[in-house]
């Protein structure tokens, strides 16, 4: 009835203002009141006074009436508000389903179809039993090349190339075989992963004859594997005195099959695709060797051009004339008066090292340290072939060509028609040295003027990465003789290993598990279907790899030892084939009719079948940071599992509750608390990607599958989110590195990017030793060492993706990097590396990838590829 | 006064309402006006109503004197606003100006300092008189190589190589050599850059004399030059037919040091790095030879392996039963059950084609066409090596490898311990063939097995580049045949030519110049330093390239043919170099020290010298258009030049008027309309970079300068700004050109994008006419041909670069693409181009490049790379 009763009385008011409103002026009311009489108005007063304390109170129960109402209307709005948003997320989530659905459905149709069987893994196929005297059926092929007079039933190709040393101090004791040769290879070869104990499997037999002082070619008969003609065998003619390097085996007669490895040949005797010739064991067994050589820059030296040598005359008559003539001709033609600086002294009898017993042969001067001064001021060195036409090889050539690629001077091989230098069959010695005829020397002087800065340095590089991975110590040099071997059978290198990963947690411990996950407030977007994690294929390419891209592994990657399980140079298919014939595993984006933001987000597109990545993340004792970092990864598409690498001896508290984010979170213990740990090859890193992040970074999700999806089109390089540079010391000289805001970038740190697996095995086994003893000594630069490791191998700047903002969680206990000495550090690492390295390989980039149509106006209908990014 | 006399009244009325307000509320008042005189009140009435007028009055008019000092105060900001403009300009000019000085210094301080000479292009040092007959100084070595045996001082480095073909005819028309082979070998020759007409500057010799009927080697030394050994003689004894491809040379013995070209060898006779082992010449003699290749797709074919042929048992007794022991041998092993389908036809007597004179050889049966159907079908074909170990190759082992690469099969070398095949030297055939020795055969099946898709097509790639550019005609045998031994000479090929840029202005006409130049607002940043044009260092690397890059050069990039002035595959210095002993040309930002915006815009940086762009603008009948295109490009820093390529017959008018930009505009004519002329690679484009843009293209200064930038880094892809992509016809199959918005890109147009200078030449000279033939017919389609080209030869995706708006210029007349045809053309085009590559080279990419703090925030006192990109 309340509200009936004051309508009343409010209509009634409003009467009386609309009244006074009516007047034509506020005057006319005041001459009212005047002529009023006192009585009435006295009553009119008092009844407008109860009014009003009546209408106030009606006014106080509906003002607190409308409150109310309000309140109920404010929180009916929030509801449907959350309602919405509810809505909004199942909706998303259901659509994400649906993708995630269809993805499975594809994966199993594909399943059924794909019926062609799974390649098997490197699984070893071994010989039984030891080798027949008989000759096999296959004799009747002459033994001209190694593959003609080779028992391949001894080496079957996914046999692994089993490899046997002989005893020779057993079988040979008279031979008088120096103790350190017999230790350098017994040591060595038991690094090579095909060295095997058992003679019954082996597929080939090596033995040892170098420096031996009563070695006699008629005992080789007595092995218990020769087989009657020694195939499969390889003799091991090493030495490291000048002296001893010029003995040399005859083959053919007696040592009938065996293939000699050596370094002196005679052309009569070698036998091309079958004998090697190795280069000279002067350097130390094993280890590294970056010491020794100098600094790369500048590409041009003091001298365009040295020699030091002299040609020996013992036991010639007519040798003054040739060397008189050569000496002549070169002197002549080379040391003309001009503004270069050359350095040539052929006149150096006094002060001879040890002699090569072969005649005619151009003579070392000195001893090598004192060549080395010389030779490291030297653009290019000459090193004449031999003047004795029936030598391919001699030890003071060899020992000229491995002192020349040693300190950097690219060697001038001059004449050179018979000369056979060593791995010729798989090494590209065009591109480390030049070759010169003797008819060429007038055009020698402006032929070497004209090689570019590029060039040289190119040149210096790749003869550098010969010496460090071919030639440098008795390691390299037996490795290599032994690959050279595997590579003319088409055997695949052994597999790479894999570092274990062992769990921090005790066996039968099941770590606890946080409660029903509240994801952050990520943006509702679709990213990618949601799929159970699968591993990237792997050794699918073992006996395509050393057919199509062996001369890349041997000549621009260096490393043809090691069998890779993907590598970041595998060959894409044409964008046909993807809808022809190859379909499997391929997401073309919208089923190959492309599209723009939605059926991107449905599918992973590009030039490669689908994938996913793992993330590996390092933590020191900052479990609440890691805690939170998991748990935003939760309903991360393309997430293949989390590897923690746990650097903390402590172990992780047992209270600890971890978030349960649907992929696997391994956390594996370390031996000790390094940041090299970061790159370890865990064997439980299944997948080619591998996104390395800090412990504290926060990458939004976006940002990740777009940083995925442009790591996938460039797979050879870091492409990862913090930009920085290394920057010229203008007053002091060297670099520094920079972390200012810049439009030039060199480097991308790997607190948040991601790499090639490749790169986590070539960090711990190909990158010299001190770079990661630098790494756990300052504990810091893990992250550029990585930066220079892969712009030396690819000659190719970082990729810097678009990151939103900053990457450090507010709030978190300050990291390593805060640190004041943290930057003096990163100075210290960045030419330190450049010494082990011999040059900077870091490389500038001037851009950034962002997604195709960030901030672009496109139609309504359309969406776009991320919506913030 | 006014003012004053209001205030007193407005004061007074204030204080009247001050009171009312203290009083408790209205009521009050009513009471105080009830006591109050009328009278008194009428006068206070009146006096209100007067002051009320009065104070309206003054207040009127201090309205229109408050509105007119505001005009006022607005009139003058608007001045100030001017001049600070004025002054951001003319500070920006100034600043642009200074660090154009600085360069300019800088420039002329190199110059100084850069005393080395420039070194000489290509010229030709030529011999000047006919061979002697007596002997050399350097006969003493042994001619087992080419280099021992050969007569350099008739080829200098920078000769050319000019290669004399003797007139068979004219010397021995006895030996009745056939018609067509003469014509076939004159005229291929005289498209070789090489020959020459004169014998005294010849390097080399060539004789033909393939399917000889009467052919006599005594005749030899009759021939004027042979110098009485025949050193620098090249004898082709080429063949297409297989009776006359077993005819052979013996060497050494009367033909002396000529070098021997031909398919069938003994290897007794064959000298290594000497002699050359030729296809048979059994294509047509020049011309394309796509059509008859199959589609390359998909990857793996019908039968896995397939094999015709039958081995002829003509006088050899014991012929049956090698037949027999291989044959069962192969079909043991390969033949057994299995999903996979093998072609295996051992019995084809009947069918024999032209027998071959070797005895043990596998015969070939029927014809080319049947055997085509076969290899068309099948992934591999099996080639056995010669049963007659004596041969390193025979004609149907030639004819057997010349068919598989041309049909896409997969040739499996079987054995093959003596196989000496095609160009060996120069070609890498583990690319593109599978060696297996006899041994192998278990395990040929599982290895065939184990080739992935990608492997399988890349190897089906390069055989098919292998054949289109050595194999296929009579012209790519000779060029072959002639660059293998220019190449062990190390003579680089001769310079690609040119195309002569004729001016459209007849001489001595001046064309009109625009009125000073009102430049557009473009926005005021200063994106570089304005410096005079200066062209780019070319042919730096003649001597370089043949030895660090030459198996790229033949393996690679199929070319060694021509030398190129630059290549997009230049090798790049470490980033100390340039700081030491290589600083010439470098533009370090910020001398090397870095920084953000300001300092980058001061400097080029990056990896690579400083260096300028050439736009190439394609124009039709659109004057106006032009001129404001043109107009556009005042004050474009690094722009080098401008090319307009006047494609109408109609020359221009004589009173346009063309402004003047500060850079040469040089307006070419053209024989015809065509779009190919948009990629003539005309002689006076003197830089690598190349900018083609349409005109009617609006493109901004700060894109075209950040595209050149990150082009400077992807030197070797289309790096653009309009992106577009392939999409497949879910209906019909095949591709359809895409051009709506896209996550997802594949090509970038060139109506707007860099492309280096070399693929102009590719484009020209090594695209199969039969796409600029299409390109011609369409007048379309000429933007997708160079994606094509480019992907194809880099096996990368173009790179997009960030632009703002849209690129057409509005109001612009409508330009060809709008056209409703256009897209169905463009359709046709896409897999028309799949058919002439054999494949669909686009790839993908996902990402676009921006520029490195575009949209961050960043510290006051930085500035952006650029203001709005």
């Amino acid at each position: 009835m309340v509200p009936l009763f004051v309508h009343y009385y409010l209509s009634k008011i409003e009467q009386d203002v609309q009244y006074m409103h009516r007047s034509k002026s506020t005057m006319d009311i005041f001459e009212d009141f005047s002529v009023m009489k006192a009585s009435d108005l006295k009553y009119r007063i008092k009844e407008m006074i109860r009014i009003k304390a009546s209408v106030g109170n009606e006014l106080r129960l509906l003002e607190s009436k409308r409150q109310k109402l309000q309140n109920e209307i404010t929180l009916y709005h929030q509801k449907i508000e959350q309602i919405k948003l509810d809505m909004i997320k199942h909706q998303s989530e259901l659509n994400k389903l649906k993708i995630s659905v269809q993805q499975a459905q594809l994966s199993h149709l594909e399943a059924l179809q794909h019926n062609s069987p799974d390649l098997a893994p490197p699984l070893s196929i071994l010989a039984s039993k030891l080798p027949n005297t008989e000759p096999t059926v296959l004799t009747t092929l002459s033994c001209s090349r190694m593959h003609g007079c080779f028992d391949y039933s001894r080496c079957a190709l996914t046999s692994g190339f089993p490899v046997f040393l002989y005893d020779t101090e057993e079988y040979f004791p008279s031979w008088q075989i120096p103790t350190y040769l017999k230790t350098l290879v017994r040591q060595t070869i038991n690094y090579n992963p095909h060295f095997t104990k058992n003679p019954h499997t082996a597929c080939v037999y090596v033995l040892l004859i170098g420096e031996s002082n009563n070695f006699n070619v008629s005992y080789l008969e007595k092995l218990p594997y020769w087989g009657g003609d020694g195939r499969n065998h390889i003799i091991l003619n090493l030495s490291r005195k000048v002296f001893d390097l010029s003995k040399r085996l005859i083959p053919a007669s007696i040592t009938g099959r065996a293939i000699i490895a050596q370094s002196t040949w005679a052309r009569s005797e070698y036998r091309f695709d079958h004998d090697i010739v190795t280069p000279p064991v002067v350097g130390p067994p094993g280890g590294e060797t970056w010491k020794e050589s100098p600094y790369m820059i500048p590409a041009r030296r003091k001298y365009l051009l040295s020699f030091q040598g002299v040609v020996s005359s013992k036991n010639i008559s007519n040798a003054e004339d040739f060397n008189s003539f050569h000496v002549r001709f070169i002197h002549q033609h080379l040391t003309l008066a001009t503004s270069d600086e050359f350095y040539m002294d052929f006149d150096c009898f006094s002060s001879l090292s040890v002699k090569s017993k072969i005649a005619h042969e151009w003579q070392l001067c000195k001893n090598e340290n004192e060549r080395s001064t010389i030779l490291k001021k030297s653009t290019f060195v000459l090193i004449p072939c031999m003047i004795n036409e029936n030598f391919i090889s001699t030890p003071s050539f060899l020992i000229r060509l491995y002192e020349s690629l040693k300190y950097g001077a690219i060697p001038l091989i001059l004449g050179g028609n018979q000369i056979e230098l060593p791995f010729r069959e798989v090494i590209d010695w065009q591109k480390a040295v030049i070759f010169i005829p003797l008819a060429r020397i007038p055009e020698c002087h402006w032929l070497l003027r004209s090689v570019s800065d590029n060039d040289l340095l190119l040149m210096r590089k790749q003869g550098r990465m010969l010496y460090d991975k071919y030639f440098a110590t008795g390691q390299a040099v037996l490795d290599t003789t032994l690959a050279v071997v595997r590579n003319r059978l088409l055997i695949p290198p052994l597999p790479v290993n894999d570092v274990p990963a062992l769990s921090i947690f005790p066996k039968n411990f099941k770590p606890l598990k946080m409660d029903a996950m509240v994801p952050e407030t990520e943006p509702e977007e679709n990213l990618g279907p949601l799929e159970p994690p699968f591993a990237s294929l792997k050794f699918k390419r073992n006996f395509s790899v050393i057919r199509n891209q062996n001369y890349e592994l041997w000549n621009d990657w260096g490393d043809p030892f090691h069998l890779y399980p993907n590598l970041p140079f595998d060959p894409l298919l044409p964008s046909d084939a993807k809808f022809i014939g190859s379909e499997i595993g391929f997401r073309a984006i919208n089923s190959g009719a492309g599209g723009a933001g939605k059926e991107f987000c449905e599918s992973l597109g590009g030039n490669i079948q689908k994938e996913q990545f793992t993330i590996i993340m390092l933590t020191y004792e900052r479990e609440q940071v890691l805690m939170n970092s998991l748990s935003r990864l939760y309903g991360l598409p393309y997430l293949n599992k989390v590897v923690v690498v746990w650097n903390s001896p402590t172990l992780p508290s047992t209270d600890l509750r971890w978030p349960d984010i649907a992929v696997p979170i391994e956390v594996i213990s370390t031996r000790k608390n390094s940041l090299n740990n970061r790159f370890l090859p865990y064997e439980n890193i299944e997948t080619e990607a591998v996104l390395s992040v800090d412990d504290d970074a926060h990458l939004r999700h976006d940002e990740i599958i777009f940083g995925f999806r442009v790591w996938r089109e460039q797979r050879d390089r870091v492409v990862g989110f913090p930009g920085r540079y290394h920057a010229l010391d203008l007053n002091h000289g060297g670099w520094l590195y920079n972390s200012n805001y810049s439009c030039e970038l060199s480097m991308v740190l790997t607190g948040a990017a991601f790499v090639h697996k490749y790169y986590l095995y070539m960090y711990t086994y190909y990158l010299p030793q001190a770079v990661r003893d630098m790494v756990d000594e300052y504990m810091n630069c893990e992250d550029i060492a990585m930066n220079f490791l892969v712009s030396h191998i690819t000659r190719k700047p970082p990729v810097k993706v678009t990151s939103r903002w900053t990457f450090r969680c507010p709030g978190c206990p300050v990291s390593l990097s805060e640190d004041e000495t943290h930057f003096n550090e990163r100075h210290l690492c960045i030419n330190f590396f450049t010494k082990v390295f011999g040059y900077t390989p870091l490389l500038n980039t001037q851009f950034r990838a962002d997604s195709i149509l960030f901030k672009t106006r496109i139609p309504h209908d359309k969406q776009k590829c991320f919506k913030f990014i």
